[in-house]
């Protein structure tokens, strides 16, 4: 790599994924907004500020639209189908369709893969991008073949949404109910399971390797305007917390007896404190976390199965856990990152 | 891989890219039309029909969106600087918007690369990239970042045009005009200099290197409806001709002594030979190839510096070259392709 030794020669892995993304999110500010038919059109959300990029298509509809690349070592456990890789692929990109609370338009697919690759394997993995962009109602719009040594696939959704009905990260207020979808830990348990070939349900085991984009309920509550702060949980419950305490600035005070855990789960762990682990620090969990007021609770429950795992507190007291046995922790952040950040 | 010895074991590189796009196309079919409040929305180009996909934002303005992935073995070549890097992953996308006769409105990129790269190598690709989209008056919206062996840069760009201006492949009748910008077989004369530690002049090597989509005049040219059909050549000209050829189900006759060639190239060349070869065959030239009517000449040359390169004929004819010796012979379909196709 031809950089001259007297610049940045600090490496990504030594500053962490989200101290990446700011110092590119910097390069990339938009330099004044563009202009089409004679109508300027905004960025609302920029690179690195929340799960998609939003932009003004009129006055009153956005378009968001989010990337992710994955790829076979670190993305895809061994045993996973051709099927359920491409199924994963559409779904984390839709999940973060989900978390603005918009509507999926359509997706579009790039697969890097090396010569020899069996054309009924890229079939597969068509199919499984097919069925999630159907389940989510919409379809792949396009996309770009390669060679690649490695299997690697880009996917890109674009969605829609009323401005007045997007979902940000920002938005928590102090005094709020703390809400998460399904459950927290199981993509996290059943991985660890496929690891260690310990035995594991069907049904634990396709958390992990067929996750569900939860579009259907975040439309609905974004519809009825009962969310004040929204995101999913892929990188894991308590960096999800982290991300949504810092855009909102506001604090949690999470209680551990409220988190969502499955029966197989609480078995699967040899102690609280592995249950813990994997609850809050494993990623692959395509819930959605948010916020409302306590008055919107019961509307809320009436539209999805959610837990209240806690509520917002001031900034300044942290991001607490209430352990069981009543000890007050701070929440560590960390979780699924690509690049380890430093501790902080 | 867990493929079934029973099913399809044919290998993607032995059917290739174009047959293997439209296995693929077959399985994304929409399987009804999404709705957003109460408005439906068409897919009016899906996957593997054009140079991007087009969605219907409303009665009169459409969405195209493509994405293209590119890795460092591959795509790169040796001596290009990160920031070229960047400033190609932007362009390759940028150019199919242009493709399309639309306004760019915002790129993703996603950027995958090994742990131990320097920040300062990603901040240069950062800062091609936003030179790019600069350039074409638009902005890195967000992105990606991942851990991966092979640096791989997968970027979508996002585009928007009134229904009634966007050009296709199809559309181009016999009888009218085929025009190209710019040169052709540049960026294949520069990729060989490098190659072969050839001579090569800066500027030659910038039309491989840092190659300029050619959004304005699209956007010109769309905005005047002066053409019948476009795609960039950025596969080679060959293969876009064969492309064009298909989709309007058109025949063409192209002089090679009207083929747009630098004086270095000409110089480049050993032999007339090679010469056809690099300005047919070789990809890279990010230049438009479009068809109009004769009547429009003078109105088009107004706008931007074009060759009229030949005429389209009837599909039956084929495509064929009319040698600078009189003898006409038939373009082959090769260029640029990812996986070779079988000979036809």
């Amino acid at each position: 790599m031809r950089i001259k030794q007297e610049s940045n020669s600090e490496k990504v892995a030594s500053i962490g994924e989200r101290n990446l993304i700011f110092h590119l999110s910097k390069i990339f500010k938009p330099s004044k907004p563009s202009s089409f038919l004679g109508e300027e059109f905004k960025v609302l959300k920029g690179a690195g500020s929340d799960d998609c990029a939003v932009l003004e298509l009129d006055e009153e509809i956005c378009l968001v639209a989010t990337t992710d690349m994955l790829h076979r070592t670190t993305d895809f456990p061994e045993g996973m189908t051709p099927w359920q890789m491409g199924w994963m692929a559409a779904a984390v990109n839709l999940s973060d369709i989900a978390s603005m609370g918009a509507f999926p338009i359509g997706l579009l697919m790039a697969i890097g893969m090396p010569a020899d690759t069996e054309v009924a394997f890229v079939e597969e993995l068509a199919k499984g991008m097919q069925a999630c962009a159907e389940f989510c109602e919409t379809s792949v719009l396009g996309g770009d073949i390669d060679t690649h040594e490695e299997l690697t696939i880009t996917g890109t959704a674009l969605g829609k949404a009323k401005k007045s009905e997007l979902l940000f990260r920002c938005g928590a207020k102090p005094g709020e109910l703390v809400c998460v979808t399904g459950a927290t830990g199981s993509a996290g348990a059943a991985l660890d399971a496929l690891l260690k070939q310990k035995k594991a349900s069907k049904k634990l085991l396709k958390s992990l390797l067929e996750p569900v984009p939860r579009i259907k309920e975040a439309r609905k509550l974004a519809a009825r305007g009962l969310v004040s702060s929204m995101m999913d949980t892929s990188d894991g419950l308590a960096l999800s917390l982290h991300e949504l305490a810092k855009a909102s600035q506001v604090g949690f005070s999470i209680q551990e007896a409220a988190l969502p855990v499955e029966a197989e789960v609480l078995n699967f762990a040899s102690d609280p404190e592995e249950l813990l682990n994997l609850s809050l620090y494993t990623g692959g969990d395509f819930e959605l976390l948010f916020t409302i007021k306590p008055e919107n609770l019961q509307k809320v429950q009436n539209i999805c199965k959610v837990s209240v795992i806690g509520k917002t507190i001031v900034k300044e007291e942290g991001i607490l856990l209430k352990r069981s046995k009543g000890k007050r922790v701070q929440i560590a952040k960390k979780g699924y990152l690509q690049f380890e950040p430093p501790e902080t």
